[in-house]
């Protein structure tokens, strides 16, 4: 059986966890707490981040757009980057929107301020980087609400690793009852859709301790 | 001809420009002042960032990664991710060592406060910053000397886009001088045998009036 090293709230850790579903491949999760910088971790990746993911041959996999790329190029049935060269670059343009500028303007910000300070003790939450944050989300609702009313899903016809990319950090926003989707009705269609897939289950019942999730995080008809 | 939107001393526009250069394929280089957001631009590439690929055919190409997967689909007779799909994943790995984690402990600090502070007056460098960027890099370097010790080229036994990577963000830190090779002995190696090659010449030619690159900057015996 593979085994995903991970983090319940890290986006990368979840899109791989929506990924391995909808190609559905079985998987064992192990949490693992970076911060500690154990030995045997930082020798399956010498980069001390999560996802990484150990197949059961043994190959171990650090880095989500690593372990996305190779899953799609083996286990193919499920193509989730697209048909052509043009759609799968087109996939990985927006698959890099949400990794990189949407983690930098909004994602990175609330889960460093909202969960990582109180985890590891870090001082309190920086209201100002919290409020960019709330500014910058709106931006973002309205690029999703704007693609999904041009395309089936983001990246076109067909549910792709752009829609989980999407959906694994705006599930962690929404774990954090920070996404407004009252002024986004078509980024909340949208997601309702990817909400209702088998995919998402694990995920909506993800649940920490130290951060209990708003009610409305793993309803359906939210 | 295509066409590349791109800035000088940004590491991911070096890297498109050596691996055009590495494939044969020819290019117009246009600079892209991206702060300026001028809408036609913006239309290429909504995140406003170079750099953006135009194919003679009209194709649209944002992001150095969607650029570089692209074109390794579509000119596949020089491969530079590997013939692997674990060959692959080891030079994707790194690639994304070097654009994620190098970017933010090293080049993203350096190119902020010695270029781009003073290029858009956004007041003095900050020591700390490039305290902390002069310090990293030493464990950079010892990884670079540690993978080419072991392996002909970073990612194994051919040239490849790990190594483009890795030399477009050095190569912009070297024309800032903040590489200490003297200290990294096996990384200066296998740096002097990127320098070599003919696709380095026009990056070992760019040239800022605003910054001046040091004397070492283009000698192949530095």
């Amino acid at each position: 059986m593979r085994i995903l090293y991970h983090l319940p709230l890290d986006p990368g850790c979840r899109k791989i966890r929506l990924l391995l579903a909808e190609k559905g491949l079985g998987v064992e999760l192990k949490s693992e707490q970076v911060w500690e910088r154990r030995d045997a971790f930082l020798r399956l990746n010498p980069a001390g981040e999560v996802p990484v993911l150990v197949e059961a041959d043994g190959t171990i996999l650090p880095d989500a757009q690593v372990i996305a790329e190779y899953l799609e190029e083996t286990c193919n049935e499920t193509p989730l980057l697209g048909a052509t060269a043009l759609d799968r670059a087109e996939t990985r343009r927006l698959v890099n929107w949400f990794d990189r500028k949407f983690a930098r303007e909004v994602s990175d910000l609330l889960i460093e301020e909202k969960v990582m300070k109180r985890l590891l003790g870090r001082g309190n939450p920086d209201s100002a980087a919290i409020r960019a944050a709330n500014h910058n989300i709106h931006h973002h609702l309205d690029y999703v609400g704007w693609l999904a009313e041009r395309r089936n899903w983001l990246a076109g016809e067909h549910l792709g690793l752009a829609d989980l990319t999407a959906a694994a950090h705006l599930s962690c926003l929404d774990y954090l009852d920070h996404v407004p989707w009252d002024q986004h009705p078509s980024a909340r269609e949208w997601y309702a859709r990817i909400k209702s897939r088998p995919s998402m289950r694990p995920i909506l019942a993800d649940y920490l301790a130290s951060n209990p999730p708003p009610k409305h995080y793993a309803d359906l008809d939210f």
